[in-house]
């Protein structure tokens, strides 16, 4: 429902679209098109101008790639993405091969054959991902070849949408913590350590962190689409589309960086090559277009330092979020009273608990955003781990029930991100039991202690070991990074099988383990925490960090098995829950406040 | 105590030594010289003819590189060894500078200057090591070169021992449990997968394991020294030296392999090169003469196969290692009754008590060999995580002390392995604490169930996690894979920090978690266990494994803080303590049997 994109294809208009697209490639001499779902920045969200594989095949996920033949067309997509592609696209044009994208090569040596050449926008891969493809390609004498203008742009023509041009709003300092000029000479300094002559970013939120600013040219994520250069010594460049540079913006920028339009980058990034300048750019994000200008011998490959950076948030960041937090905590909190009094009673469905929640959040007069889609899945649909409701599958929440719902604010001092699962009616024997294994995870994770050096990837077990041991588990990973008013999801820390980045104190991250019985209900407890300041625990001899809880809301205590839960679990369930009435109570009105002391009572 | 060999060298014999060897070098137009510790093979222990750093620099620690240059010296040793490598070291001679191999290229670079030429012994270091060491000096403007003789031997002369010459034992098909021809065809059928012409083995472990046959060319590996080439089809070339292939071997090998000598090898090496084979090499275990001589472009870098092929055991081998744990349990119960009788009285050492487990071990009447040297260490000798009694640090062991001893047997049917940590007399109560909580992470990775896909790095947490509350840790892992009549150590899993390798049904892994608190005591209880068959528990919807634990041996009860354990850790221990009882009691002598049944009463 919130898909506000409304140029994805529909099957007649799909094949129109691709015949205009073959004609295009057939005169540019190639044998096949790369269409992925991409900008030049490689974020979650695009603007609706890069919306090209959704006007291409009327697939509208977040991640997939189309190859494009003169005669035949794939869709490429996660196991997330296989049953809305299926609804989304038309087979006859795009057919749905079960491979990934490491299986590319042997798909299109199949279909084009020896000496074919493939065409791909330069600005819409990451020099990786162009490597990768290479290696695959050439041992089938297939050749990729770059195309000077995006051949979906053509065939798209005056129709296509204008590249988003929202005005920057700078992050003030009380906020940030950190001055732009303090964070560049960090990120200078990482350069002269290195021997680098300069830096180029291409990830929006690392040049937003860095320079202190904010946008809103895609959904969801408060960044400004741009470029910057940071030399080892002197003023950084941004490149960035001048209407978006409000008086506000230009004063906050003035004497800290050069102003430049995108356009310039390419001549900029020759020049560094002409002067054989040593130049830091992060393969794995930037586009093979400025890799390629700066040749190999000179791009080094290197990790843009903001990430890491901007990871561990300062103290402002730290009490904006603690800020944030109270404010979204407010909202939830209305709104799960709100669903107590109608669910119930059959009254609510998921378009409408979703429209409530934000109606609540706007409430708090400080919701620049909601920081995701919400996800608002009952019965059933809790299931499906990345749903989005929509008119088709739109459900009454069912007596017996759980409902599921994962959301979000963006607000300029914090981002939120929240699941709760709530029993609709009385829940079975079963999902309380499932419900309280998940909460054992939850509360593991939220009180586990770790030496300097932990990682990700040695805490997540922690949030499944009581599945385990009942035959249970969950596919996905257990935490995410979160920014500070930035991308909801943020590296390089996770809380995951793959979480290799050490945890460093004030980084945020999501806890969220939990459980899905297909066809049947979805169970997530989500809150988000900060990794606090190593100290010695009384009678240890070693340093330990550990998390403090940022989220408060209180967690469903009807899905809770009394029982399943050790001591220690209770009293931490407990003096959750007292922490949520005593911060939260005094900013409710009195019904909700009554109804939030019962949610709280203790277990 | 156990150091065997005795051509270490004092300090005037090292100086002396180092003088002959310069002078090869300087013949050999060479700047400096690597002397690693390791032979052809890369194994954990080395014949007396390779003790070639102990023969020079006097060190006898099972890993270092000492780097000789015309005028000075260096001996790279990792953390454990530090303070062994002062105390054995001449230190005019070698410096012991704190910097591991990673940054050789930089001392190297500053002792001898750019131009400068670096020899090393082309059998003596793995093809992935030298390109390693390459990255690192090339920039440096230093070369490396490969010497035709070793030029350590040279200089040590007829006074070097013979290589070993033990002969080959069979391991028959009952206690194997798969024959080598089925071994071997699975071999070759993934060499076909994967169009490889050729394998090239020298891993010892992996060829004995292949062929199913044993030896004792090293200290407590039974395994023979040895390479082997094994065609895609066809029968494979084993390189061994004939005085090892006695009739019995003869017999078991005819039919399956072709015999040679070792030096036919290199001649069969470039035949394959010649033919332009595609031949599989592990890189990181395969001497860089090898490699060499197959060329770049032949040398396909793959894992030997035998390693994950031997990892899991077939029934055979676990009903084997069953039967070794129940009689090296037997060992170990009479030794920790035969300790509490005399070691409160002060009358045991540490010496007498490594002995008297070891003569325990030889009256089973089926102890091949002790499975590495014991650690036996009485109160501050505890907390040195790899300490091995010597004259000089041998200790009484004292009333209110903790003793540890770690140990293993080598029996045809199993390798064992077992850590038991003793109270002598009473032990305070930090120590009952501290043991208990090391308990409570042995016994969590005992009753631990995970589904498939689950590697080691995903179970060492649950190790520490009681340790990590109260600001405690161990720095080594929690376990390592265990060979099956084979070595110790044996990969390519282990629960560590970096076991990134899916545990399988049938693998074998040490369950170790420790304590140590340097300059007092040191705490490790050590099971071995084996990955149990996947099945789904009631009620559950996946398969998951688990452990059985095969090490029978009481867990000191003195040192138990009761209060500590939950329901669920104090029923663990009690039937585990039950099941030893039941067990070993019809073993053992009415004395020891009632020793053990105190031992082993309820908690």
């Amino acid at each position: 429902m919130f898909q506000s994109f409304d140029n994805s294809a529909d099957s007649t208009q799909s094949a129109a679209r691709v015949a205009r697209v073959r004609v295009l490639m057939a005169k540019a001499g190639l044998d096949a098109l790369l269409v992925p779902r991409a900008d030049e920045h490689q974020g979650e969200y695009v603007p609706p101008s890069a919306e090209r594989l959704a006007w291409l095949t009327g697939f509208t996920g977040s991640a997939g790639l189309a190859v494009l033949t003169l005669r035949s067309g794939a869709l490429l997509v996660d196991g997330r993405y296989t049953v809305q592609a299926r609804r989304q696209v038309d087979t006859r044009l795009f057919e749905l091969p079960a491979l990934g994208r490491p299986r590319l090569g042997e798909w299109l040596a199949e279909k084009v054959g020896k000496g074919a050449v493939v065409g791909f926008d330069p600005w819409l891969h990451t020099a990786a991902e162009v490597s990768r493809l290479e290696a695959q390609l050439a041992p089938k004498g297939v050749k990729l070849r770059p195309t000077p203008r995006n051949l979906v742009d053509r065939a798209w023509g005056t129709e296509r949408p204008e590249p988003p041009r929202a005005p920057i709003i700078v992050q003030p300092l009380k906020r940030a913590g950190r001055s732009p000029a303090d964070k560049i000479a960090d990120v200078q300094r990482q350069l002269a350590d290195s021997g680098q002559t300069a830096l180029i970013l291409t990830l929006p939120d690392s040049i937003c962190w860095l320079l202190n600013i904010r946008g809103s040219d895609v959904a969801h994520n408060p960044v400004v689409l741009a470029f910057a250069i940071v030399p080892a010594n002197g003023r950084p460049e941004l490149f960035v589309a001048p209407e978006k540079v409000t008086d506000e913006a230009r004063a906050h920028l003035a004497g800290l960086v050069r102003l430049s339009p995108p356009e310039a980058l390419l001549d900029r990034v020759r020049a560094l090559r002409k002067a054989g300048a040593r130049v830091r750019i992060d393969h794995d994000s930037a586009a093979w277009a400025l890799v390629g200008a700066l040749g190999p011998k000179l791009a080094e490959k290197g990790a843009d330092p903001c990430v890491r950076l901007k990871a561990a948030k300062n103290a402002a960041e730290l009490a904006g979020a603690r800020a944030a937090h109270e404010r979204d905590g407010v909202a939830v909190v209305r709104f799960l009273a709100w669903l107590d009094r109608g669910a119930p009673k059959g009254k609510v469905d998921e378009i409408e608990a979703v429209r409530r929640l934000e109606s609540f959040r706007a409430d708090t007069n400080a919701l620049a955003e909601i920081s995701f889609d919400t996800i608002s899945g009952s019965g059933p649909n809790g299931a499906i781990v990345h749903y989005r409701v929509t008119a088709d599958t739109n459900r009454r929440l069912g007596k017996g029930e759980l409902f599921l719902i994962d959301s979000g604010g963006q607000y300029p001092d914090g981002t939120t991100d929240i699941t709760r699962t709530v029993a609709i009616g009385k829940p079975s024997e079963e999902m309380r039991e499932r419900f309280t294994l998940v909460l054992k995870g939850h509360i593991a994770i939220a009180t586990a202690r770790f030496p300097k050096g932990t990682r990700g990837i040695d805490l997540d077990p922690f949030a499944r070991r009581a599945l385990w041991e009942r035959g249970l588990d969950y596919d996905h990973g257990t935490g995410h990074g979160v920014g500070s008013y930035l991308s909801v999801h943020e590296g390089p820390q996770s809380i995951s099988k793959s979480g290799m980045v050490a945890l460093e104190p004030g980084m945020i991250c999501s806890n969220e383990p939990g459980y899905y019985k297909e066809g049947a209900y979805g169970i997530r407890i989500e809150n988000l925490v900060v990794v606090t300041p190593p100290a010695t625990p009384d009678g240890g001899d070693r340093e330990m960090m550990g998390f403090e809880t940022l989220t408060l809301a209180p967690i469903d205590r009807r899905l809770v098995a009394r029982k399943l839960l050790s001591e220690a679990e209770r009293a931490w369930l407990d003096a959750y829950h007292a922490r949520v009435a005593a911060v939260l109570a005094p900013k409710l009105d009195a019904e909700t406040a009554r109804w939030l002391a019962a949610a709280c009572a203790p277990i």
